[in-house]
């Protein structure tokens, strides 16, 4: 099926040290076709934050809904809906949900960072 | 900057054959840092649609606004704002804006799609 409509995306809580109120779902990747890469959906509950961490792959990202905080090393990002991320390889960095409701996003990596 | 506000992106007109009130900006590709694919954003004004056409890459898509029907080969899908597509290789395919709004969707391609 080449379209996954956004009501039946099924989103599981991820379990990391550090983290808080994180679920995630592989929407398009090499089961939907796509070789390489893997796009995922990312929600942050109110009070939800992603491990402070760093990686060789880089992270392409588009705000669904929500606001938000990027910390990329020593500096924040803040973030809306609508707006694009790219998070370079090897850059430590971190989400931080800073609105009242969910805070949800589009985190594109190669398949290695997806596991 | 690793931050792309979505107000400060800048759509050019896309000029090709049998295609209606088409806009794009490249949003992500190798000048922000992204090695091998180009995120890019199409806008769809009203009434507007893409080519009928096939290429050797693969269209990660992801609704931003709007409504609007991607054609694969003899199939007809209805999109709307938050749903996803993935167009496989080699199927030819087109977008058209159904709705009073613009519709407007992020497009991913392998470099090569993106000239």
């Amino acid at each position: 099926m080449p379209i996954i409509k956004y009501q039946d995306i099924k989103l599981s809580e991820v379990k990391m040290n550090d983290a808080e109120s994180v679920s995630k779902a592989v929407v398009i990747a090499a089961a939907e076709g796509w070789q390489g890469h893997a796009l995922r959906v990312f929600k942050l509950g109110p009070g939800g934050f992603t491990p402070r961490h760093r990686h060789g792959w880089e992270h392409v990202n588009y705000i669904i809904a929500g606001r938000g905080r990027l910390m990329i090393e020593n500096e924040v990002y803040d973030l809306k809906e609508k707006d694009f991320a790219f998070v370079p390889p090897e850059r430590e960095h971190r989400f931080e949900n800073t609105g009242d409701d969910d805070f949800e996003f589009i985190c594109i990596v190669p398949d290695r960072g997806e596991h």
